[in-house]
């Protein structure tokens, strides 16, 4: 694993741009900032090629997709490709509407992604895979979710990080899997568009799969130590994570990885 | 009343789609989450109609009106209207502007609302009454409340939630209020718009006068119980009533209820 | 100093438009009703005129520009200065891409504006002084931020009020200095946003400078007092500079203000 990722977030503060969607932008300015990375949040396709040249990485999230964040994540996606930045996708509700399948195909193909993160649904759907999705939660499915997270990452070439009580994380090949979770997670919504942030800044400086593990274990090592604090109230809980996210040290974090 | 709500919702876990203002969707998203309701929110008028078809209730709210904000309340509300499924309607600031009572017109034509939840003064630009209303608070009038709502809810023939210091609940004849109330859910913007996504919420499993009036007391019942905890301290307050709402149970609901 | 800010606040409530970006807008709304003032916030360029009327101070952001973000801006701009209300305005990352600094250009030609707040990086885009800003950090830069301050206020005619550890307030002439800072305020983001809705909030009572000086004193010393209980829990300190917003009295500000 990468053993000092917090340490190394902190000198670097890598700059994440991001297409956000228009519910939890707030939340995932807040974790990026609360890690040691530096948040851009944009809004018009004009600007979208300055402001990827001055990112260290870029993160886009098809949960409010409509014509102009489309042309944002074109804009974002091919501007990363050109200068060889990485590009975080999170293909929300992608199995919901032929409109997200649609515009999930476009951006694939014209602007390809080095890391996608999704729920099993999501993940399911990118693989081909049949899966019982329920509006923007994971649904259930009969396929091992490994199999599905390996599938789609041979079928878009590139890491996905697919994201439950046990995360998974895979180039294809090679499979991570981090055993931290805190289901109090899900209840505050957003909690998936803050782990794409933290994988953008982690992005930001390495897109080597140790790296990606490590930090996709940020997120919920934090969320345990605030569970023991708050059990049962999961506002403060909420509250009481992000205070961990910024107190978070190399030390701690590899202390309570579990990662199989 | 409907003494076994927390735990139909809890069961059902229905779906409710947003047509969210631009300002406070990250609190209503939390707060359908929060009582066991699974929220979807939406921004491309081309998918209105298929989103709809996989929800199980609707939230209109007027607060960023735009064309786009138009075009996608057209659009779920007509859907919803031919599916039968129920839709709930914020007209926020409605005598703000003539824009606002414009757009407010054309919905209520081509897609009539199930239930309308308004502060007094938006309530009254939809009952004709004179009031006085001040930026996007409910300002004064002299008529009762009670005939405004009920005026309302015969003009526009719906159920129609007149939230204030007492929440008047009302079809046009059979009207009941609901007496719980905290003063610092007004400190803290967009606690009208959580109400309308938990109205939604209870929209979803049935729309009889009994569940409606019972779910609006979910909220101030929440906040009291936060308010013994923090009277002084909105801020904390509202994240001890987001930690009520994920606890509260039908026992203690139907215990603290104070309807009239 | 304005001596009685927080009670004429109170009194007086001023109603706040905004032109928000689409991170922060909560944020802002719930700093703008906290400390008394009511906070309106607007998406279509069609009414802004409408709502620009009913207002008593109009606040622009910059840090979500795009063509409607700008129609809006000129909109309640140009309006504003016809009524003689009070404009602040938002510069944000105004040096980080032409397009921020064409717009800008566009609205202080068209729509002058009563005072500009930003960090020391988008003051010394707009006083033509070179900086090295990173993102929408402040950077550095080798000129006195005192010079810049002034300089970018006789360009723009207008009050600045450049904001950082230490706030400067100037006309291009006077200068004041606030040195009432809490570190965490930069941990969490939209907190000069923040800033922004408390000036409009002020500068709907006044736009002289002392009465600006010690707005500008306001979220600070909240922050100071919050610092004090939450030393390195940065969320549970922005909740408590929230809570002590909504308690701040002239008599703690006046004590705590730290002026030169």
């Amino acid at each position: 694993m990468k053993t000092n990722l917090m340490k190394t977030i902190r000198e670097q503060q890598p700059i994440v741009l991001n297409v956000a969607n228009h519910v939890t932008p707030q939340r995932v300015a807040d974790g990026i900032n609360y890690i040691g990375g530096s948040p851009m949040m944009m809004a018009d396709p004009l600007e979208a090629a300055d402001l990827t040249k001055i990112a260290d990485a870029v993160v886009l999230n098809l949960g409010s997709t409509n014509p102009t964040a489309q042309a944002l994540m074109l804009g974002a996606g091919e501007t990363a490709n050109r200068l060889h930045k990485p590009v975080v996708f999170d293909p929300v509700a992608v199995g919901a509407t032929p409109l997200r399948r649609k515009r999930t195909q476009q951006l694939l193909e014209r602007a390809p992604v080095t890391l996608i993160r999704g729920n099993a649904g999501e993940v399911a759907a990118l693989a081909g895979v049949s899966w019982d999705q329920r509006g923007i939660d994971a649904g259930q499915g009969s396929v091992d979710p490994v199999t599905v997270a390996q599938t789609a990452a041979q079928k878009c070439q590139c890491i996905v990080v697919l994201s439950g009580p046990t995360d998974i994380i895979t180039d294809g090949t090679t499979v991570y899997q981090v055993e931290n979770n805190a289901p109090m997670l899900t209840t505050n919504v957003g909690m998936g568009d803050v782990l794409d942030g933290i994988l953008g800044v982690a992005a930001g400086i390495s897109t080597d799969l140790e790296t990606i593990t490590t930090a996709t274990g940020i997120l919920p090592v934090a969320a345990e130590l605030a569970t023991h604090q708050y059990p049962d109230a999961p506002f403060s809980f909420l509250a009481e994570t992000y205070n961990q996210l910024a107190r978070l040290d190399d030390q701690t974090l590899q202390q309570r990885l579990k990662i199989k």
